[in-house]
């Protein structure tokens, strides 16, 4: 009979962009992924999980050495071998690595962008996505790339999300923030934030703000906080304009797209309602009113996550065949290398990961 | 000689909409007027001021019975007689009022909108804005108004500001935030945000930002905060689109309009940069780095301001040639009548209401 520990999901740690926070939070974080129940860096403590770094060693073990972690550096060539033996590989002494990067990754330095260091995160992403479509892994976390050195590197993508629906073949897809119960939340449960448009243009934006839009993230994040939270979730929508568009005088986006998203939602027993005033629903949230907003513009959502708290925050893929989370802060280039970064978020978006994938549910 | 008292600025303190917690946040800031220095409910001590309440003396008389202060209600038709002999009429247990409403206010019930409520609140400030253009009075600090109930009856303004902007004759005008020193932020001197576009739609608002636009609000900003710091300020700019448009990849505006119009304002030797992404300027502006934020967008620093201490925030309209500050929160109908609103924002609005008034400088 297999063991709890040997039955618990294995999670790809994608190790970022070098130049950033990703390796040292994964190195700081590193012993507190086996150390349970009560882990004291988060509220809620973490589910056992089997955690191997997608990276590059040389990468890893400078960051230990930064972090001053006591773990040995084990290559992990076959994930069919990790996966029958965990214990041969990993543990609170010893990471296991899957390699991913070329050796011109050894070049790059903290706090810079390059070609070489946008190039390792993303194959390490690639190698993690392709890992977790084979079933090798159940879910991948991944740590900040930095989106200039992945130009740099010829790989144009907006940024994660995209490359993991390009990678996965799907065109519908969402992200959803989970903000995980922190001392900004009376909510003893946490905060989702799905949005309607995310990585475009305002202008863009407007015309991307339709019915089907709206009520397609509606149902993605009614789905995602039911699984986080085991009910029904209370949900409410954020309006497009200023006031709600009060009555139509500021924008009739409020009227003729997104309430009668809600009311569709609602006729199919979603606890959903809005469209409400940006700058009050959350307000609201905060308060415990709601388990999960629907924004429709990136910046709506995410300056009232980050003024909450960005390091308990964690980005949430929603729509892909796969579990994958993510560090909900970039790759923090002003501090990287310091062995500073917190590692709060990398310990949440672990947590999350594990508690879809021993439900055996993808968000 | 006159005493310092004799000298001090007169406020004119709007009741707003007697639905609301207008009435009752004045009821309960009276005798804090006049408790200097070291004022217990603000982080900075109110300077001498001479408030008069212009409103109706029944509802005024009304909350004072709620808020259970010790204060007479005396009558104050002539405001040359008011500001010749303050003392006759106000002081920690005398509230001067100034009738403006019709017999109708007797109707209005607490939480409710009505015509009667708006007509009340209308009249209040339409009477208030006279007094300050005659200059009867140094400043307006107004408590919240309804914009349903003015609807209600035909006094068509989306708010406060258009109001004033329209009596006062001024097509130029802005509308600053002020949150003062509070726990949620480290700044000790507090953070001002101005908006380039306001209460219009969000597609109106697209088009409404233009170079002319966003370099008049940073300098009207700039010279706002210099005169609440008395030094020049360290002003940052929002971003319109997601991560700051990303290099034109997600929006033109950034480069086209904003960033040249932050240049200029560079060149005027105003201490300003930007455009940075909406989604992190406000948390840097939290940690002390900004004195001030030029937002694109009404919901950009609204959700900012809210999220951040609500209560601590005044609503500043600048460019006008009258001195008016504002509590930043509305007319809260949920809590009006029970006597628990919080008078932190008023004793703030009246605070900067008082340092422009002292420097005979309109904001």
């Amino acid at each position: 009979m297999p063991t709890e520990h040997e039955k618990s999901p294995i999670i790809a740690i994608t190790m970022g962009d070098p130049a950033g926070i990703g390796p040292e939070i994964i190195a700081g974080a590193w012993r507190e992924f086996f150390t349970q129940p009560g882990n004291p860096s988060t509220p809620f403590p973490l589910p056992p999980t089997r955690p191997v770094v997608f990276g590059d060693p040389h990468v890893m073990r400078a960051a230990l050495n930064l972090r001053r972690v006591d773990a040995a550096i084990t290559p992990c060539p076959d994930l069919g071998a990790l996966a029958r033996d965990y214990d041969a590989y990993g543990g609170p002494e010893r990471m296991p690595v899957v390699s991913c990067c070329r050796e011109d990754v050894a070049s790059v330095s903290y706090g810079e962008t390059s070609a070489a260091g946008g190039e390792a995160a993303f194959r390490s992403l690639n190698r993690a996505i392709d890992a977790a479509l084979a079933r090798q892994v159940d879910a991948i976390v991944t740590a900040p790339l930095n989106k200039e050195s992945l130009n740099l590197a010829g790989r144009h993508f907006p940024g994660h999300t995209e490359i993991l629906a390009s990678r996965c073949g799907v065109d519908a897809f969402g992200m959803a923030y989970y903000l995980g119960p922190c001392a900004a939340l009376s909510s003893p449960t946490g905060l989702g934030v799905a949005h309607v448009t995310l990585h475009t243009s305002m202008r863009n934006a407007l015309d991307e703000i339709t019915f089907d839009a709206v009520l397609e993230k509606i149902r993605l994040l009614h789905n995602f906080m039911a699984t986080i939270l085991g009910r029904a979730p209370r949900l409410g929508v954020c309006a497009l304009n200023c006031h709600a568009g009060d009555g139509g005088l500021f924008g009739r986006e409020e009227i003729e797209i997104i309430s009668p998203a809600v009311a569709a939602a609602r006729e199919e027993g979603i606890d959903v309602s809005g469209p409400y005033p940006a700058d009050t629903i959350f307000l609201d949230a905060k308060h415990g009113r709601y388990d999960g907003i629907v924004a429709q513009l990136h910046d709506q959502g995410s300056i009232a996550i980050k003024l909450l708290d960005m390091f308990s925050a964690v980005n949430v893929a929603l729509g892909l065949p796969i579990i994958r989370t993510s560090v909900a802060h970039g790759t923090a280039f002003n501090i990287s290398g310091k062995g500073v970064a917190r590692i709060t978020s990398l310990l949440e978006a672990v947590r999350v990961a594990a508690l879809f994938a021993n439900r055996h549910e993808t968000p």
